[in-house]
């Protein structure tokens, strides 16, 4: 619009318009291209994704292809579309999700098609001048009702999509303005229609490469631990090295790999804003029946207490990241003394965190981890008579602050493990985790110093005790979910 | 079921069964009074929750019976029962979210209409045979497609039930077994009867008690950084006090008092959680017309990252409670060197966060917040200066730890509300807050040291100037989203 503004050189003009055109074809082909690598991301990141689209799609055309055929429409008419909507609306990824929003959709419709007819018929008995007013007011009445339902957190967590549906069926049914017996047909045909679709969807998620949101809870949440795990074993001894070595480390290895070991590293983040998604899995793993390892009422809101308890680690983590990548002048002789102790303190913590990880992976009691946070914790009393040992005149004290600041806060991530491992092991006694050999533990018990050889000794052991009760069930849990091996094995359980 | 079990003495069973008889109606009353309670609780947490409800009532009344009434119904016939299933679905407790759902779904409904109809038409015209095998893979394709887009975060964030609209169209519109002629009335109807519910539930959401999830981000951002005020300004100080008197002063108020107090501090810990709540209503947000003291293109992004930064603070703030909560030892001469420069670090940072989230609240320059922010770092200097004048020589180091831990994480906690307010300075440009008077500057840069006297009379005259600004503007958000006076400031803004 400012031509005014465009000082003539009307030459210029075209040359850069040409240009600009030419360019078209070259920016479009840029964004063919990353739109192509964004679609191959989403789809690699987790595969079963296309299949879910897939499953979707040949969901839809079968019942589409019912509707469409004459037989089935001359007995439903248009209501058939509803098997159609139901697919559309309650094919969820997961079958925890699909089942949840296939019984609420199904019980509010029978439960409100129920009540509309009453309603239709008492306002129908009012005569003809009162009835619309009636029924009006039943809507409004049953709609501020539902809607304020709604809003409480334990019923919007199970039931939100359930009273969706019923405020939708009860204002049809009630309103159209049929006769009576019309009425009963319109109720029995949406409960029937609604009652094929959410069938087909059902059944077509629980049999096609089944997606359970509590598989996929049980693995998050011990990815979870495990990223705390491999930050705390390996960020700590890295970035010691680094601070000792004056940047060396750094330096000899490549750029590229530093920033994807950082990447790595960091996993830790995405434990603090897991809640929400935790939160929904477990809603929907409660709709689920037992799978492969994991019966009907697994302990499901036991692994939200060990996620709280996880994101609470990751906080302290976060704190220590912030030290750990400052570059912070530590005096050598503190680092020289404390390094040690910490050192073992994180890692130890580190490989705790990992068993556990592992423990809650294989579903096996997490003794495993004892060893390690008995070694943490001796660590952290080794640190602390270390720095009792008072050499501390001639020092800068500025300089000490952000060693015994990490030093600290290693000593809270212990407690933090600690606590996790209570957590796990109370998950793992209510869910019946399968016992490892009892004759480990004694010996543990009297591992109070952090001797390595002897602790990785037993470590080893325990690996073997549990590859040898391993070979008995499936090696990975979607393997494991339709293996009638593993069937016998939950049953055993 | 475990008959053989209970072993004799049927009149003892009798007794007790009449017992739990009697007390049923107890327990009945108890729950329903409990349910009467919560009831109250969450209308009196968001009264606008009650205002939704009644408004999603009346316009479901409203459309029910323009369906109910027979002029209507002759044009439309069944479709108009999409105008009710439009209603219920789209009306959503903000404007944003109704508008964006509302939108996606007329969107959606008009694009797959179109080409469900040219899917059909094409299907037609290949003969009677390959028909159903046409459309069965349009709507296949279709359905894949469009669920595996809806796994993309962009999309799935604003384009999510657009999809979803679309695959249901498409696939009802494509598969219905009628002639061409009836095919396109039949987009009509649903197109034109989607519109219908749609505009009704937008009209009704904005111009009865309208619920913006613009205000409420504003609001939400505001009040988180006010609970890290309100944690570091009161909690430290109190706690100093605790450790300091050695639990004199929690002796002295009563116990129910300093519940509530726990609870009031630890408000912050709501802030870690906020992530998803806060993104969602961003994005609704991005989908509402300008209302009040907020423009169409407001940079809600930005609010997302003083929010992020504030999760972070929030993460150190926590690390913090943890240490003022323990029972900790801190050698007394410790204490009494840094409780000063300590306190003064948490109070002025935590008036520096709340002078910010009054910022936000009023939408003025936070520039009142410089000072204080000055003050918290020329505290951490001081603290530093006094650590560093090395008296440490009989000390018992493990004494000294929790203190200097605490130290360091308040000085931690001072960058970051550095951090934030730098964020929040550039969200006021970005939004152009209105500025204040001009004067006040100049003084503040010169008070490098914490004067508490000075910067509280700077701070007193920078209340009277935004408080004489204040009377052109309405006083809460909710009263100026309707008044006009505030659409003239909006405009001047």
């Amino acid at each position: 619009m400012e031509i005014g503004s465009a000082s003539g050189d009307k030459a210029g003009f075209f040359i850069q318009g040409r240009r600009r055109l030419n360019a078209l074809p070259v920016k479009f082909k840029a964004k063919v291209a990353e739109m192509a690598r964004n679609i191959k991301k989403v789809g690699q990141d987790d595969p079963r994704r296309v299949i879910h689209s897939l499953k979707v799609g040949a969901a839809l055309a079968l019942v589409s292809m019912l509707y469409y055929y004459q037989p089935l429409y001359c007995n439903f008419g248009v209501t058939a579309m509803w098997a159609i909507m139901t697919v559309v609306v309650v094919f969820e990824f997961s079958v925890g999700a699909t089942l949840g929003k296939g019984l609420n959709r199904g019980m509010a419709t029978l439960l409100a098609s129920a009540l509309a007819v009453g309603a239709h018929h008492l306002a129908n008995l009012s005569g003809r001048r009162v009835e619309p007013i009636l029924l009006g007011s039943f809507v409004f009445l049953q709609a501020t009702i539902s809607t304020f339902l709604r809003f409480f957190p334990n019923i919007k967590a199970r039931y939100d999509y359930g009273l969706l549906v019923f405020i939708l069926t009860f204002s049809l049914i009630s309103v159209s303005g049929f006769r009576d017996d019309e009425i009963l047909e319109l109720a029995y045909k949406r409960v029937s229609t609604i009652m094929i679709g959410g069938c087909a969807c059902v059944v077509i998620s629980i049999v096609v490469c089944p997606v359970w949101a509590g598989e996929d809870l049980h693995n998050l949440i011990a990815l979870d631990i495990e990223k705390l795990g491999n930050f705390l074993e390996e960020a700590y001894s890295e970035k010691v090295t680094f601070t000792g070595f004056g940047g060396e480390y750094f330096k000899s290895t490549g750029e590229a790999e530093t920033k994807d070991d950082k990447k790595y590293l960091e996993g830790y983040k995405s434990v603090l804003d897991s809640k929400t998604s935790e939160e929904s899995l477990a809603n929907f793993a409660a709709w689920e029946p037992g799978h492969g390892r994991f019966q009907f009422r697994h302990p499901w809101k036991q692994y939200l207490k060990v996620a709280t308890l996880a994101r609470e680690c990751a906080c302290r983590i976060e704190s220590l990241n912030g030290y750990l990548n400052a570059d912070i002048q530590v005096s050598s002789e503190v680092r020289s003394r404390t390094q040690e102790a910490c050192t073992n303190m994180s890692i130890e913590s580190g490989k705790a965190l990992k068993e556990l990880s592992l423990a809650i992976k294989k579903m096996v009691q997490p003794s495993s981890a004892d060893s390690h946070i008995e070694n943490a914790k001796s660590a952290a009393k080794n640190l602390k008579s270390l720095l009792k040992s008072g050499l501390w005149e001639d020092i800068d004290v500025l300089k000490v602050i952000p060693g015994i600041t990490v030093a600290s806060i290693l000593d809270e991530v212990v407690k933090f493990t600690e606590n996790i491992a209570e957590s796990v092991h109370e998950l793992a006694s209510k869910a019946q985790f399968e016992s490892v050999e009892p004759t480990v533990s004694p010996e543990k018990l009297h591992s109070g110093q952090p001797q390595n050889s002897k602790s990785t000794q037993m470590v080893n052991r325990f690996h073997f005790v549990v590859n040898v009760r391993e070979s008995t069930m499936a090696a990975t849990p979607r393997e494991n979910s339709s293996a009638p091996k593993a069937n016998k094995h939950n049953m055993e359980v």
